[in-house]
């Protein structure tokens, strides 16, 4: 796809609607939840009011007893462990022996409705010995009595990283000034509004097949054939359409397992829709984070050294948790150039409901942190932060110290265009006293390097369909959340082969149907899955241009493709109709069908751990908000948010403008109110469970938005796409918190940043003191011994700074546009 | 595929279970009539009252006021006609103008339930313009006043065919005898135990879904797109599984097309189920077929000319009459050796139900017709029937007088099987008075050569995708209508890959998810979805084969499949499981996903209508039945079959023995008793349109079946194999009607062989009459000028002889084995 191809596109970059539109608002589209199969059973599942118990008998005679009741089972049923990542196989359906969260599941019943496999529930007769339990990170790291997990790097630390690209410790000493702060980022939940539901259904011949509302089928599908030992060839998984997911819904879950189990058991159907409050309790969300960052900065604003500690509560379960402590460390040098770098990561268990992977996966909290810090050393320099930040961007087509490739970087533009549209330069430091406005950058993945499993093979494929009617199918593992990927497959597709996307069918997200894809999460649908189709597109595109070549007697390079037909380019008129060209195909060579496959470039990294934060394409964004903070209540407003993104190339800009607006939003409730709550003192209950309580901002909190596509197409993506549904959320806690810095000029260094912290800030430094919220020391952990790798530039080995040069050289597909890329340092960055 | 592999097969030609079997016998199938969707409607159709009639005027008025109708449509809105074949475009979804049998649909209402449409169909005023009618063929013939058509070969003549190959006349003159006789073979219909039905969706974004009880979802896929003028790719036909087709449902219907339009101009799905009262009067059964035959044999029974003549009632429409009415002539050639051949065939339109295919699709008529007047002419010789059959065989790999090309052969086996197990030369003429047996065989088509439309391109499609998991998914257009076809694909499959063929997952007979295959007719699926899908699979195989060799270091020759294991044939030990096999594959090279087409050799006769007749290979069958006649009643019973066929291969046993067996059931049904009436002297009305009234064989009735299965693979067929699902129905009336003359020596030339018929040729031949019951002339039909056409052996351009020499030269794919193959004369016939 040569650059001069972008000028021609007559559906990529252009405004469509969504393939599924129609169906959503007319309710037509079927969710998990209005699956209704004849003689189905509805289940429920037995949570653990304890947060840490041994169980010492389940008596489940009585909820057997009563009418309507098919089935109780317990722990017992299915002793095999799972987990989302192969080194945290620590689940299990229901718990057979110990409980480790409130809403830890020990048995299931399927009856012949709900109310009454609710009622069974109250039948079953559980006798618990309650356990000590570890209630934070501070208990996590200090004892390993009770210990959630015999597992794990120490004690309750499920995972302790320590890696070194480079020797901060000179680079420290020799900086022009040195800082160092603590941050905390809260926990918060993905708030979708469909709660998870599944049905399953296993027929007399021995097949399983389980619709969920799920991001991840094809991880659901490989769960369940290890919990209930079936092969996975009698396993089928169709993911229904999401009604949100954000990161909620990747992990294998308990209740998708306990259905099928019962299904299998019964004989009939079964469905389960978890409760709001159970969602709340099964929580797989934004992990809080304690973080420590220290920089050294030369006297115009650049990192020499950087030292990044994070502490994750991870809750009572394994996870993404491993991945997601990477992830806090991996991307922080990815936006800035930084030479040196060290990372310290740990993740805790405690007796909370497990973390996991929430929009922006273990990146928003180190974004946050290192954001405000930037802000913090402007101002210790007496720069402006938007000028600090665009003077040292990292350098497209190149390797950072911990051996990220990053290819187009379209972040200088992005600043440039948000600092002008918002007038930033009008504003900053200049409004009047309860107002500011703040800015923060950041950097997200565009599909993770390596899959959770099968490491070496696609992470996507899609199969085409050509029909001599003129029809084309699509079938793809993906799964439409709510984000668009079928239309994104549908408009590749239409792109590449001239015809019209909502003429398509789009086949997905279905194990038996539609060749693997490994899932909505990462933000991986659009470059993967969009490599994989335009590979088969481009294929079948191939096909018929032999054909109709030979047809028209035209040279092959002059067939082209538009508005359902295949003609000579110099000569429109002498073509046919694109069901022709698939007919003469057909008839010369037989039914026309390909594959398309992508795996993305190897990780470049050879050190442990090197797997997690490599990405075929990085996206940027820039977010300045403006805020008004009520100095007497201590109430922060954010009336509106300029927000740039770099997309690389829009494949639809409705659709790019939506996920930006949607990250604005939830950045938004990030920044300024969500939380999960325990009581500390009250068995760890949830204190606020239920959509009433957990504040989220309703339209009247939300901002305007004023949104900057910015296109920097990259080599690696589809036409040069990159990602958009989670990075654009990064920057929003750091730019408000900055901005109310700028308004009132107290430092909340926690996020939420709730009227109760300002207020006290704002006391505070009436009183004199330090106008700040937030942690104030960092746990002492056990670090262990630091893995020492030498950033590329210092590698001596020569292999990263030979394949620091040109976009061409970067392997995977996609188009190489120009754009705001810097090319300006090709090699290594010295 | 080498005769080797033929001896190591390990799912192909073993007993297996049907794939579906499980969900059948549960009940867990999803018919048309199960389906129902939120919003549903419930369509029904106003048929015509008259046989004959011209619509002077619809007021919907009062049908459209009743609470519940949400809409009522006429003709009028759907103008555009449709028709199966492409020749016969002459039907309207609803008649706007004129009806042409009592049934033709005017008017069509959807409603909130199925009671309020049928309570609105008596609110639709019609006023009628009664016409005259044409009752009969003989009126079809003898005027053209009414005229049903206005188009059509001559008058209400449909379609007239006159072809000669070879001169018959000098034939005849030189023959040692010349027999002539006229029979009729009454008109029957399918009766299948599931009804048509039928649900429409429109979304919308415009896409259209059919659900339907249809053989054909290609066709019908193609008649919505024409009829409603949408675009093709916006349909989508699914057929469900069909409770019994029979080739009932291998039209597109107007309820199919009726319903769409209901449901576009409602935004509701709407769903018709016919009653069976309607399904009597839309019945596209057995044409009703008076038929002369006349042969001049030589002293052994040679048949040196043989002169066919058949007149089809064809009742008020095209269908697939015109194909009808060229095999009642074209496959005359097939069974033994016919050196000449004349064939004059007519079809004639008259003003009742439609006829169109019913299993053996217009064969069954000449075959009892020629079988008769063969167990005649025996008697004229003085010959035993059976050994005159088997004399004169026609020889295998060669080409008939009209040009078909036969491959394999098996018939000599099955007479002398058949003979053998019966214990026929101790039965025939050796039986007390009132018990006698009967011999007639029987060739079958294993699919058209041709297929109605799309000539130059493949008749069958598969996809395949191999998943990592170890699954593997057959996507294939054909339908399965209690054939076995899904478990035919599934077990081809499984047989190339070395799976169980329960694990794989298949899917059929939808449109927008399969390749095309054009549907369950003519016998076509085993081996040209089958051949298809060994297409596939061997070229899934061969990718696996390639990186399996290389990971064992093994020639890619010693690569063996076997229950789930990829291995070195000659160390079975080193190899690995068919996942691992797949996961390799994938890691090198993507994705793996294939497609398999099948086309048949083209016809070799130059003439037209030399489409209708070629096959790819052609099954064989022989039945011997013994009959029981009451003399005072005339009631025939017969209380055992033997029948043996020849199906090239079988793939599965079980299946194949299932097929003869219901058809031999269908065919003593055909033979003593099923007969669509109307009474002609009262408006064309159907004597008994229920299935109480109509008469077909029940438990009490069936006779013991003895099934000899021949294997003669053919070098067309997957594996070898051929047709069993249609070919042993052909034998079985000219059987029964031979064994009632061994019985009590009277001829029944007219099948339903009554006991009134019965009775009658007894007290005639009591009374010293000609003991025979049956028709006693032909009309006189304007036959057009003959084309005459020389048989390959009188050819002289020598273009088919070269080509009538071994097995090898055939074209296409399936394995040779040798079997009972005749090569004795790999020549041409002279």
């Amino acid at each position: 796809m040569a650059d001069a191809d972008l000028r021609d596109l007559r559906v990529v970059g252009r405004a469509q609607r969504k393939i599924d539109a129609s169906d959503k608002v007319t309710g037509r589209t079927e969710f998990a939840d209005d699956i209704s199969l004849p003689r189905m059973l509805y289940a429920k599942l037995l949570r653990s009011p304890h947060a840490h118990a041994d169980i010492v008998n389940i008596d489940t005679s009585k909820a057997m007893a009563l009418q309507g009741v098919k089935c109780v089972i317990t722990g017992d049923s299915m002793p095999i462990t799972f987990g989302i990542l192969p080194v945290s196989q620590d689940e299990h359906a229901l718990s057979p022996k110990r409980v480790r969260f409130i809403g830890d599941p020990v048995a299931a019943v399927a009856a012949t409705s709900e109310e009454i496999a609710t009622q069974a529930l109250d039948l079953i007769d559980v006798v618990y010995q309650p356990l000590d339990t570890i209630a934070n990170v501070d208990q996590a790291v200090s004892t390993s009595d009770p210990l959630i997990h015999d597992y794990g790097d120490s004690g309750n630390l499920h995972k302790l990283i320590d890696l070194e690209f480079g020797n901060v410790e000179p680079a420290f000493e020799n900086a022009h000034s040195v800082r160092e702060d603590l941050l905390f980022y809260g926990g918060n939940t993905h708030l979708a509004m469909e709660q998870h539901a599944a049905v399953a259904n296993w027929t007399g011949d021995g097949k399983l097949t389980l619709w969920s509302s799920t991001q991840t089928p094809h991880y659901v599908h490989r769960a369940l054939a290890k919990v209930l030992k079936l092969p996975p060839a009698r396993i089928r998984v169709i993911a229904c359409p999401n009604g949100g997911g954000f990161g909620g819904k990747s992990d294998p879950f308990n209740h998708e397992i306990a259905v099928a189990k019962l299904a299998m058991l019964t004989g009939r159907p079964v469905k389960i829709t978890l409760t709001r409050e159970e969602v709340f309790y099964c929580h797989r969300g934004r992990h809080p984070t304690l973080m420590w960052v220290k920089s050294g900065v030369s006297q115009d604003g650049k990192i020499e050294a950087l030292h990044f500690r994070t502490l994750l509560d991870g809750g009572g379960y394994g996870s993404y948790g491993v991945a997601s402590t990477y992830y806090t460390g991996a991307l922080q040098t990815v936006t800035y150039e930084v030479e040196r770098y060290k990372f310290q990561g740990a993740r805790a268990f405690t007796n909370k409901p497990p973390c996991g992977p929430k929009r922006g996966h273990g990146t928003p909290q180190p974004r946050y942190a290192l954001e405000v810090h930037l802000d913090k050393v402007a101002e210790d320099l007496k720069m402006d932060p938007a000028e600090l930040r665009l003077k040292h961007l990292a350098p497209a087509n190149s390797l950072t110290a911990n051996y990220l490739r990053v290819g187009s970087i379209g972040l200088g533009a992005c600043i440039e265009k948000a600092v002008s549209e918002s007038g930033w330069h009008e504003k900053y430091g200049k409004l009047p006293y309860g107002t500011g406005v703040g800015i923060a950058c950041s950097s997200y993945l565009s599909g993770a390097g390596l899959p959770i499993y099968w490491n070496d093979m696609s992470q996507s494929g899609v199969q085409l369909k050509l029909d001599r009617g003129g029809g084309v199918t699509v079938f793809c593992g993906s799964t439409d959340i709510g984000q668009g990927s079928d239309s994104i497959l549908a408009y590749i597709v239409a792109e590449v082969l001239g015809l019209d996307p909502l003429e398509l069918q789009i086949v997905t997200a279905d194990t038996d149907l539609t060749p693997v894809d490994l899932g909505s999460y990462s933000s991986r649908v659009t470059l993967m899955s969009g490599n994989a189709a335009l590979e088969a597109a481009e294929r079948a595109r191939e096909i018929l241009v032999k054909h109709v070549a030979e047809k028209l007697k035209v040279p092959k390079t002059r067939v082209s493709f538009a508005e359902g037909r295949v003609f000579d380019v110099e000569d429109p008129e002498n073509g046919m109709s694109f069901a022709e060209a698939v007919q003469i195909s057909e008839a010369a060579q037989g039914i026309v069908g390909t594959v398309g496959s992508y795996r993305p470039p190897p990780s470049e990294g050879r050190y442990r751990g090197a797997g997690v934060g490599p990405s075929p394409a990085y996206s940027y964004s820039v977010a300045i908000a403006l805020a008004k903070v009520d100095p007497t209540s201590g109430i922060v407003t954010v009336p509106k948010v300029w927000i740039a993104h770099d997309v690389g190339q829009c494949i639809n800009p409705v659709t790019v403008m939506g996920q930006v607006e949607g990250s604005v939003y939830m950045g938004l409730g990030e920044a300024l109110m969500e939380d999960m709550a325990y009581r500390e003192n009250r068995r760890l209950v949830h204190k606020i469970p239920s959509m009433l309580e957990y504040k989220s901002p309703t339209t009247l909190e939300m901002c305007d938005v004023e949104t900057i596509i910015v296109e920097d197409p990259d080599p690696n993506g589809p036409y040069g796409a990159k990602e958009v549904g989670q990075g654009p959320l990064l920057p929003l806690p750091p730019a408000v918190a900055n901005a109310v810095y700028d308004a009132v000029g107290v430092r909340i260094d926690e996020v939420p940043i709730t009227p109760e912290k300002v207020l006290k800030a704002i006391k505070d430094k009436a009183r004199g003191k330090e106008g700040r919220y937030g942690p104030t020391s960092f746990p002492d952990i056990p670090w262990p011994e630091p893995t020492v790798v030498p950033p590329p530039w210092e590698g001596g080995d020569g292999r990263a700074r030979k394949k620091t040069t040109t976009p061409a050289e970067s392997s995977g597909g996609g188009s190489a546009g120009s754009g705001n890329r810097e090319t300006g340092k090709p090699g290594a960055r010295t």
